[in-house]
């Protein structure tokens, strides 16, 4: 089943240029899981060749904040105030997880993510084992971290580090590579001083990066700043925890000294439209983030507040709600929302010397799109406008991961499609009767 | 190639119910145009069985917004100030605008619209015999006019009763009566006094309603307010303008006066938050005015500011942007949209006796969806949830209007579909080289 060399022929590129899209006609060439050649004229004798005519390539999408295997809670409870929401909802069924319903819901949404388009997703949740047992056999490339959560209990705060250790120990860089793994405190507001402070410790030992909630609501503003006499961002950076390294979901509510320190600290912040808008949470300040160079990228969050993983779907909310909050339609074009789920993403997971973009010595990380489309028909003068305005997911032909062809024409090859939904399906079934 | 009776078998049937969804397993039985039977022991021999397990049936969407030849436009700009984007963009394009032109953008956008299950559109634009004949031939349901612009002149304002008058007369209940007609003052702002009023006689005269824009930006306000000392809606209401029979799109900037008036004069709205959020016009206030009672449907307006006719999409964007503009997840809960883009748009357009819902009696306007495809899976507990929230137009399998399938299983039936999309494609390619 594995193809060894693939040549993707004639076909129309799409490529992030320093914040631009370039595009252009040509092949590649893919040898084993990495981009070999870009050109014209390549006639390499190959395993596979794919015709690209009436097709865009360009590079796989990376979602930067999710709970993957809450795919099973898709529209388990919509419309509702967030702590009923969660009290009543969410967390009771969270109670009811266990490795093999966090492994299924982890298959769901590999599925939905290879055929939407994603070849790269970071991820926050419990049963991280199961997830990268799933992503393994899925073929996608995952960023994986455990929710820690301590409310200041220090045996709780040990099992959590275990917990997120021990994932590191067994997954980080496996799976031919497409698992690395990161410590994921959840919030400011469920951690501890002494949880953040070892992360930081911690993640600098194991050389990984770190995935945090943070801003997202006002009312866990008040709740940080009434414990420490500070504002979320102020406070870690107070703690020396902010860095590079540190990818910041959400960032709904941020003051302008908090986006100084973004700015001055390099920390990587993942914008989520859908789940801010749904949960009525508040509109990030994404133009202003982008203006003082901060690196923005795109994610979906989990189902359960989505509800979907659909990253042409999220760019398009992503641009549309950023121009009308600004009261101008020139922020947030289609190409730099290009950039923001592509290579944006990439840099905000610290991947991107292997993906983000289509370029020799790259992962083979990309996705096939049918020119034809009715969504994509006519040809736009601008090609990333047809897909950040007129796509959704469903326009995406053929995924390549690493190298390998996870869905073709619209055919998941890497999993049994039907048998993951039908799973599924039996899963919530059975926690619903819990 | 016409089927007289048709059986929909064993479906779950999901049906506007006073603001909510009911959901039920039933049979539906088709005769010619007409919904005949709906029960679950309907043993009729028919033409054609469509089998219904694992689907949903609904009824077809209604965009109560729309200028569909604009489908030649999808990408032509975006991301303009409004003014750069009409004046140097969207006018000159038009000025190339003739009815062969018109004609074929109508069938990119019947095609476009059938496959994401919108059965009905209103429309107003130019050449309109042209779209007519477009849709006779397309299947679908459409409600048109003519966009009137006079700027006081009196010579076009004659010139453009002439226009509309022909359309009424020449299409007004055309093709099996799925053509119906209105008239189509552009915008108080476009239109003088005397056109205002006289659409008005004319509309009662041949007994049409009426489709006009209205409150899209601030700056339209504004000059209305400065040529007439009022605001848009008191000034119409001067003008004894209002009533059930007027459509009005955009309605974004709203006083609390304006909002009294729709009320009370039972002015039918079509609510476009896409169009709105691209073209930073603003946030209608949805959830104020379904409060007080008036009627609120959907429409995508032209998708040179959307970018595409997908009405699942926009039930999303209608219902996200709401709770995050008032802060509160409750309100636009999913069973309210699927009100909206259904039976709220049959209103809008008075005809809700004969669209807009599944009962018998009612015209077969229905279409067929995948509970299957990933975007549905898991089913939800509201499956008004994964429809709004999570599916797209690609989840739709099949397509009837009228009694008639225009697609099945994905595959159009009343149209070439690849010979529509080279025609646009020509099209498009013509008119930037006049
Ligand atoms: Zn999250
Ligand atoms: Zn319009």
């Amino acid at each position: 089943m594995e193809t060894k060399t693939i040549l993707i022929k004639d076909i129309t590129i799409l490529n992030p240029d320093l914040g631009n899209v370039k595009e252009f006609q040509g092949s590649v060439l893919i040898e084993n899981d990495k981009i070999a050649k870009i050109g014209n004229n390549i006639n390499e004798s190959v395993d596979k060749v794919i015709d690209g005519k009436g097709k865009i390539l360009m590079p796989g999408l990376v979602n930067t904040h999710n709970h993957i295997s809450m795919n099973l809670f898709r529209g388990l409870a919509d419309d509702l105030e967030l702590n009923t929401w969660l009290n009543d909802h969410i967390w009771p069924m969270e109670s009811h997880l266990n490795s093999n319903y966090c492994y299924i819901g982890a298959l769901l949404a590999a599925v939905e993510m290879i055929k939407s388009g994603t070849t790269t997703f970071n991820d926050m949740y419990f049963y991280m084992g199961s997830v990268a047992q799933a992503i393994d056999k899925a073929g996608i490339r995952g960023v994986l971290s455990y929710g820690m959560i301590d409310f200041g209990d220090e045996e709780k705060r040990e099992h959590e580090f275990k917990e997120n250790i021990d994932l590191i120990k067994d997954f980080n860089n496996s799976a031919n590579g497409r698992i690395t793994c990161r410590f994921g405190p959840h919030s400011p507001v469920t951690c501890s001083k002494e949880l953040l402070e070892r992360v930081r410790e911690e993640a600098n030992k194991y050389n990984v990066g770190i995935h945090i909630h943070m801003n997202e609501t006002q009312k866990e503003i008040k709740d940080v700043v009434d414990s420490t006499g500070m504002r979320p961002f102020e406070y870690l950076n107070s703690l020396n925890f902010l860095s590079s390294d540190v990818l910041a979901a959400h960032c709904v509510w941020l003051s302008d000294n908090e986006i100084d320190i973004l700015k001055q600290k390099d920390v990587q912040v993942s914008h989520n439209p859908c789940s801010n808008m749904k949960l009525a949470s508040g509109i990030a300040p994404v133009s202003k983030l982008l203006n003082k160079g901060v690196n923005v990228s795109i994610g979906t969050d989990g189902v359960a507040s989505n509800n979907n993983l659909d990253l042409f779907e999220e760019m398009k909310f992503a641009s549309l709600l950023q121009k009308v909050n600004d009261l101008n339609p020139e922020v947030l074009p289609s190409n730099q929302v290009f950039n923001m789920a592509t290579i944006n993403g990439a840099k905000a997971l610290s991947l991107d010397k292997d993906i983000g973009s289509i370029e020799v010595g790259k992962k083979a990380d990309l996705i096939l799109l049918d020119k034809k489309s009715i969504n994509m028909t006519p040809d736009s003068k601008i090609s990333s406008s047809n897909l950040v305005y007129s796509a959704n997911g469903s326009d995406v032909l053929t995924t390549i991961c690493n190298g390998q062809i996870l869905m073709e024409d619209k055919k998941i090859l890497c999993l049994n499609e039907d048998k993951v939904k039908s799973l599924a399906n039996e899963a919530i079934l059975e926690m619903k009767n819990l």
